[in-house]
């Protein structure tokens, strides 16, 4: 595509709009990741040499259009919505407009940053609103889609305000917590139970967390108090036990039983294994004596949703708006904007307009420049600048809107200037 | 836990267990993949001055530890079954054996290399059983879980016999064949989709694929038997149109009816557009003149197993075999072997043993050695050869194991050698 446009000179300017269709089940909002990773896509983008004779020996590309590959920079502008911001179905989050070749070429490397990220962001909402003030920690590197996934998801996970994660390489990367854990192969290295226990206790005394479910879940908590209070005759506290398999409702009301008959009322409970939003909020509003949860596999991959139905759609080319109109699948023409309402610290609804018009009364525009002839305007948000502006934008969101089961739409309109637009193109 | 090891003296030999728990649904046998990325995640793992520097401010770990990981090298060895093999639940993909901080440390690397490439190679595997003889394409990239899962599905494609990928970074990372498609910003880019569809064709006269659902499907069906009649008055051929949305069964009738009419036999009809396993499997037990399918998204995430129950164990540790008894994640104690059994080129049934025990009559074992005294024994298997490897076992595979729906379990026994290990285990 891109040399039958180089090829013909068309290369007149062209905007390309970034948005989500629709919402998996369960969603009526998208918190938005992946803008760091898209920015670093459009700066870093070249066609290397070996790239160029890779394509020169593989493909039916002509030799002057790899030439011009060679000298290939993003020279154009990009507008978005913050990274950590909230958005709705339809809504543009990114905007590129750059000669034609340019806007089209970075047409994948976008939507897979901001796809997967946003994906997975939205997921790690949900799940911290399930828990509410309980710590959350993330471990799901293992059964992540490759060690890339991994690391972002965990990046999301901090974005949302989980405590940490077991994912060191990206605590290292993205300076987040990391948090360690104990396995089953810990417990069976040992000639017992409690000889595995009483040695982790000593390793680490001030953060000793035991995991009770390797053999027989009773006698691991137990023995859990053994240690617990071994330590206290030691002036250290057992920090938790981790409770991976099984009943977690019953388990954790035994254990807390166990737990404080023994007067060990501080060592807290800590619940892990296949959980996800919806399970998290049953134990929570079941009242389950459950003082942290830990997520993995149903979190890193967004198990119920694990891709949206993102697009990145033509909507100028050479000053002429256009729109695809495929059944299901139009697109609102040209560059757009999205004005928000809110009152008392509330959103009350949003208003797809044009670019350019004026904002309607006493509503904020979302997308602000970050690129402009091909030169960032600013450094990309910190993941603390990241992380306020997400839990900013959630206490807005009116809670029918975040629900988690059927949660109810939010006004999402067209102002009377895009109407407009769309009427004089389809005329 | 790997210090609390250490600075016991805890170092003696650990084998390790990798295997998959139960089947998503849909599913009763797995197409592994990955253990490319497995192994050079053993050879390469290594504790940098960097990653030191980094454990050492953030983490309770100790100085002497730390020391000790800065030397870190894998000095076991590592049994497995080669890449594109079929295996069932609970048999064993991969054993490390090794000192057991060596084995420990690997984990999380080593899972997340086989569950994401097995899950995404066994649902590339159900696409091309449900494509049958049609050519399949691969046009994941923008959906997936990062840049990686990107790369590693389409190479998971590619071994499971696709003809060609959108993603050209992947093409030439493991040389691959790509492919090229026209999208509809490129029909929008042009005054009307006639021009769009002779420019297109124009560019490219041995490849061309015209999109016709950009705005009126039959007019673009109409538009590009235009097309493909100017071609033959040129002595080419249009190769194909591609339908991307609606009813794929009536609009591809409907245009291979309008070829024919026109005299465009020849023309070939690609459906692509939120297709999966089964929607393809529909439409070619229908009838629809369907001579090739796309799929991207629902592929590239494997949207309906987004991830699989693996895992990896220790069964042994210091000569002593040992299992995990969590409720419903019982493990299979020490070092295992799969025999396989065959009769007239068909597989009859698994057998899980030890991995010293003989094979059963008749039958083959699964596992191989790949490293010993953390020397690689041989390169890792070229694409063509994991191919060829897959397609070998697939013919082998019962049908009824093979099923898209509702497939029947294939037999797996445990060896009389193995049944009285786990007897003398839990007695």
């Amino acid at each position: 595509m891109a040399q039958a446009f180089w090829r013909r000179g068309m290369n007149g300017t062209a905007t390309f709009s970034l948005f989500f269709r629709g919402y998996p089940p369960d969603r009526a909002f998208y918190a938005v990741a992946g803008i760091d990773s898209a920015l670093a896509h459009i700066e870093s983008a070249r066609f290397t040499g070996e790239d160029i004779d890779y394509l020169r020996a593989t493909t039916p590309l002509m030799p002057d259009f790899l030439e011009a590959l060679a000298d290939f920079r993003f020279s154009g502008s990009v507008r978005l919505v913050s990274e950590g911001s909230v958005v709705f179905a339809d809504e543009p989050v990114l905007e590129v407009t750059a000669p034609l070749v340019e806007a089209q070429i970075l047409e994948t490397a976008l939507l897979n940053a901001v796809t997967f990220q946003s994906a997975v962001l939205t997921k790690a909402v949900r799940i911290k609103q399930a828990a509410g003030d309980r710590p959350l920690v993330e471990f799901g590197a293992r059964r992540a889609q490759g060690d890339e996934a991994a690391d972002l998801a965990s990046r999301c996970a901090a974005i949302a305000g989980f405590s940490g994660t077991s994912n060191l390489r990206a605590a290292a990367r993205f300076g987040i917590p990391s948090t360690g854990t104990m396995a089953h192969s810990f417990v069976q290295s040992f000639e017992d139970e409690l000889t595995a226990f009483r040695a982790y206790a000593s390793e680490f005394p001030k953060s000793t967390t035991l995991l009770v479910d390797t053999y027989d879940v009773e006698q691991g908590i137990r023995n859990a108090i053994t240690v617990g209070t071994e330590m206290r005759a030691q002036e250290h506290n057992l920090n938790a036990i981790r409770l991976d398999s099984g009943d977690m409702d019953a388990l954790s009301r035994r254990a807390r039983r166990m737990l404080d008959d023994a007067g060990l009322t501080e060592v807290k409970i800590i619940a892990t294994g296949g959980l996800d939003e919806h399970s998290i909020a049953k134990l929570v509003s079941d009242g389950a004596p459950i003082d942290a949860f830990g997520v993995g596999t149903r979190y890193v991959v967004s198990a119920d949703a694990p891709y949206l139905d993102s697009v990145y759609k033509l909507v100028t080319y050479d000053r002429r708006n256009s729109r695809k109109l495929s059944p299901g699948k139009a697109t609102l023409p040209g560059p757009k904007q999205v004005f928000r309402t809110s009152q008392n610290g509330i959103f009350t609804g949003d208003y797809i307009g044009t670019a350019r018009e004026a904002p309607p009364n006493g509503s904020q525009p979302l997308l602000e420049t970050v690129f402009k002839n091909g030169k960032p305007k600013a450094e990309p948000d910190d993941i603390e600048t990241v992380a306020a502006k997400l839990q900013q934008q959630l206490e807005m969101l009116p809670e029918e809107v975040k629900r988690l089961k059927d949660p109810e739409p939010y006004s999402v309109r067209l102002t009377p200037a895009l109407e407009s637009l769309i009427e004089r193109i389809d005329s």
